[in-house]
Formats: C-alpha cells, sequence, structure tokens
C-alpha cells in the first residue's frame, strides 16, 4: 500500500494522458477542461486503495478509477446546469463557458467514456464492472430526482432524505470502492463489505457536510458557513429540528425557511440556535458517528490483513476530520 | 422470418412491459412518455430481423432490440432541447411538457437503461454489444457536434457532411442490425457485413431525405416540403449546388440562405431551380443510388440464405420507397 498522495499522483498522470485532443473539438475540449479542474481525485484514489487492499496492484484498477471520476464530472456538468451554478471549484461550469447545449452534449459523450473505460477488462470483469456502473449512475440520477422533488414538497420525512443522500452521494463511493475490489478478482462478501463501508461513510461524510454548513469553522470549511440556511436548503438538521421542536419553534423555523432576507446574518443565528435548543444538531452528530462507526464495523469481516483494516479505517477518520 | 409488421407488434408489447411505472416519478414518466409517442420502431425491427436472418429466434434479440430504441429516444430528447423544438411526432418533446432539467435528466437516465438492458446477455455476448453501443453512441454525439459546428461555417466540404450524416444517423442503423447478429453468434465478418449493410442504407435513407425536402410529394413527405430550404440548412442538395454552380448563382444561393422572408415561396421556387439548373439535383440522386446499392452489394457476401438476402433486399427497396 502506497500513500493517498501517491495515488492520487499515478491516477492525475493517467488522467492526463486520457485528456489528450480529440475531435470535433467543441464536444472533447469541455470533457478535458471539467475533467482537468481539479479536486481531491477522492473517489478514483479510493478505487486503487481498494484494489490493492485487496492484493491486486492499483495499476489494474485506473482505468475503473478513471471511469468513476469521468462519470462523477459528467454528474457535475449536468448538474449545474439544472442549478443554473455559474462557478465549479472557483472556474467557470461548462454551460457557463461555453453553453448549455455543450454542457448537455458534452456531458453525454463523458457518460458514454465512463463505460468505454471498462473496455480493456476481460468479459467477466467487464460485465461486473458495467453493471455495477448502471445500477449505480441510475440512482445517481434518482437522487438528484428527489434532491430536486424535496425542494417543493414540504412533508419530506428524514428516512426520505436519508435514501436521498444515499442515493445522490454515498452510492458512487461504495461503487468506487467495490470497482477496486472487482478487479482484484475478490469474494462477493468482500464486495459487499467494500461497497458497505465506502457508502455508509458516504452517508456520514454528507451528515456532515450539513452539519459543518452550519457549524463549521469558517476557515477550514470551504464552502459558505450558513450557506444551506440562505437557501433555505432541507437538510437533515433542518427536518430533525422540524422533528424535535414544538409548534411554535417549528413554525418560527418554517417561517424563516421562506423568507430571503438581503442580510441573513440574524436569519442565520436564530436558525442556529433553533438547530441546537431543539437538540437536533445534537441528534446529527450522534447519526453521523452512528454511520461511521458502521461503516468502521464492516471491516471486520472483511478477508484482508489487520495492516490494510487499520489503513482504511485510518483513512475514513483522515477524511471525516476532512484532512484528506 | 416473419413480416416488419409482425416484428413491430411483438416489440411493441415488449417495450410496454418496459414502460411500467417507476419511482421517482418525475423521473421515468418522461421516460415512458416518450417511448410511447409511437414511430415506426425501425431500429429495433432491424435488430429482431438481422438476428433471424442469422437463424436465431428474435425473442433472444428483444433487449438489444429495446436498448436500441431507448437510446434512439434519448438522443431524441436532448436533441429536442438543443434544437428547442416544441413537438415531437406531433405531441409535446419532453422539455416542453415538463422542463429543461427533466429533460435532460431523463434523458440521461434513459442512456443508462440502453446499457442496463444487455444484461440479461452472458458475458461475452454483453461486452461485445456494450462496445459496439458504446462506439456508436460517441459517434452520434460526435455528428451531433458536427451538425451544430457545420451552421456556423460555411466552408463545409461534402466529405464533411457525408460524415456528419454517417454518424449522426447511419451508424446507429448499422450497429441495430449488427446487434442482431451479435445476439445471434454470427461470424465477425457476417457481422461487419450485416453492419455496413444498415450503415450505407442509413446514408442513402438521409440523402433521400434532403432530396425530397425539396422535391418530395407534399402528401407522402410527411414533413413540410422546403422546410430545409426555410431554415436554411447546409443540406447535400445545397452544398453540391455551391460545387457546381458559377460564381453568380453561387452568390444568389448564399444570399439565398442568409435570409429569412416571411412568405417563402420565392425563395423555395428559386433555390429549387438552382439545385436542378446545376445538376446538383441529378448528382444527389445518382450519390442515392450509389449508396443503396453498396448496401445491397454487401448482402452477396453474406453466409445466409437467398431467401433471406432477398428478404433484406426487399425490405430495404421498401424502406428507400418510404413504404416502411
Amino acid at each position: 500500500m502506497q500513500t493517498v498522495q501517491y495515488y492520487q499522483e499515478q491516477f492525475i498522470a493517467y488522467l492526463e494522458e486520457f485528456t489528450k485532443q480529440r475531435e470535433p473539438e467543441n464536444l472533447y475540449n469541455p470533457v478535458n477542461y471539467i475533467l482537468k479542474l481539479g479536486g481531491k481525485r477522492l473517489r478514483p484514489v479510493l478505487t486503487l486503495m481498494a484494489a490493492e487492499v485487496f492484493n491486486c496492484e492499483y495499476q489494474k484498477a485506473l482505468d475503473a478509477a478513471l471511469s468513476v471520476e469521468v462519470f462523477h464530472n459528467f454528474s457535475l456538468v449536468h448538474d449545474d446546469i439544472m442549478d443554473d451554478a455559474p462557478l465549479r471549484r472557483g472556474q467557470e461550469t461548462v454551460h457557463e463557458k461555453w453553453d448549455i447545449n455543450t454542457g448537455i452534449l458534452s456531458g453525454d459523450a463523458m457518460l458514454i467514456l465512463a463505460y468505454q473505460l471498462f473496455e480493456n477488462y476481460e468479459a467477466t470483469t467487464f460485465q461486473a464492472l458495467a453493471k455495477l456502473f448502471s445500477k449505480t449512475a441510475l440512482e445517481v440520477c434518482e437522487g438528484q430526482q428527489y434532491d430536486i422533488d424535496f425542494e417543493t414538497r414540504d412533508d419530506v420525512t428524514i428516512p426520505e432524505y436519508l435514501k436521498m443522500i444515499e442515493y445522490k452521494t454515498a452510492v458512487l463511493v461504495g461503487a468506487a470502492m467495490q470497482m477496486g475490489a472487482i478487479v482484484a478478482q475478490s469474494s462477493k462478501e468482500d464486495q459487499e463489505g467494500i461497497y458497505a463501508f465506502g457508502k455508509n461513510l458516504g452517508i456520514a461524510f454528507q451528515l456532515q457536510d450539513d452539519y459543518l454548513d452550519a457549524f463549521g469553522d469558517p476557515k477550514t470549511f470551504g464552502k459558505q458557513v450558513g450557506g444551506d440556511i440562505i437557501e433555505n436548503k432541507k437538510t437533515f438538521l433542518y427536518l430533525k429540528t422540524l422533528e424535535f421542536s414544538n409548534a411554535n419553534d417549528k413554525l418560527q423555523l418554517q417561517h424563516l425557511f421562506s423568507i430571503n432576507p438581503t442580510d441573513a446574518k440574524d436569519k442565520i443565528e436564530t436558525v442556529k440556535q433553533l438547530f441546537e435548543s431543539s437538540g437536533a444538531s445534537e441528534a446529527t452528530k450522534e447519526e453521523i458517528k452512528k454511520y461511521t462507526e458502521k461503516a468502521f464495523s464492516v471491516l471486520e469481516h472483511l478477508n484482508i490483513s489487520n495492516e490494510n483494516k487499520a489503513i482504511l479505517k485510518a483513512f475514513g477518520e483522515q477524511l471525516m476530520n476532512r484532512n484528506v
């Protein structure tokens, strides 16, 4: 096993080769642009790590890792159109730099390229990878649809919310790791185990994102603290506060999540107080812990060395401490 | 072998099963809507016919046929967004009935569903189908990009135009037939042959579409005669007229293709005269004949019965006479 940084570097070198000039330029330049925008490359690194954890050279997993990254970026391109987002990683989004049609068509090409990247694997591995990929990709679309649906619904339940974040973000983390296990030809049980590890860690990470949006340190969080509150986003904290609050507090919160004040400072403060006084903030921390522990407990049953178990656990802890 | 109508009916029954209610509704209702809008189902019928031509029951090819049809409809949904088209088969387009975001996301789901439909085939067949599918789907995206690029270019060559229609429409016809051959486990040579048959017939059909847009019978053509001229579309007829014309006629045609008169009657008449007097109309008919004959000549080398060769040829003739 190597360090996370090592896998990142190897992956980026491989990505560099992939993002060569292709024709028609107006189709492929946006593909290369978004793929080179940067990011931590967490998902592909997880694929490479998973392969090595199951005693397979990471090199064999590079195509699968690239497929995961291409798919992830495909979803960013199309989601940014849907969200009308001007910026991604501090740079112009594809539909902003080019136009919406270019974003749609280049995104489509990326989804196809992601499947093509499996073609160097022999038939059984190819089929296993493509099957997992299709199932996961469809769930990501469904998660995105639930997220859109929730914007206009006022009766979203906690289980519905959890399913949404599981589909929209966590299943791809699980699938990224399982792909490494598939390439390594590990057993079905180990494949399911590493998938569950990644998925539960992904849910924990997303719930923590909700939490940090309100209570994170502005210096280290990366995004604007209070952003979800300003946008009236129905996060886990919000839904849990509604569940725990008396009628008055509930009405106040619902009112605050129906307005868009120019200066959101007071709104953010009041909402945060409600998140805390209701006990929702504490409950969210508990939930994050629950999913993190669920992820770690799966590790025990994997047929891998204790050393590798320790490596995966350390990686999970680093991720949850936002140190990756 | 059965009649085209029989395969159409069997396919529609299979499609009916596939378009069942799924959640989230806002993602899958548009998928089912576009798939049930109708159409001649030519591509999936070709997949079923090709399977039977190579002595395989059409039932085994139903999933591959459905995949081709789902992909074709995916491309319609996304193309209609890009073209801002309000109607498809006389009904509202998906982005018109719902909205653009729904069109994007439901289209994405369809592309994934098309791959999933190969999952019931065993690994080697699965890989062969998915590989051909990815290659073809990417070419369709490239063809669409070339088509968009050509709108703002005034130096499009005939070979470039031919490549564009080959990618945008003909390769899918070839792939639809090759998929039937793959399911039937026919030889590599036969697979390539039936692909070439479909592709060349597809090019001939598209060139004929260009021709009929100007010279077709308004009663039978289906689309508005003169539509391409009104929209200043650089079709084969247009490019060939530029090639064959003297400087004066060339300037006149270029001028006519830069204006958008309210009443296009005179413009259409003058353009049609230029198409004819330049010899472009005759050359287009020759080109259509060339590709049709190229398609038929491939048939001779296929390892299938003479009866089946005759059936494929008759189908090609029916198609070119627009009687399917």
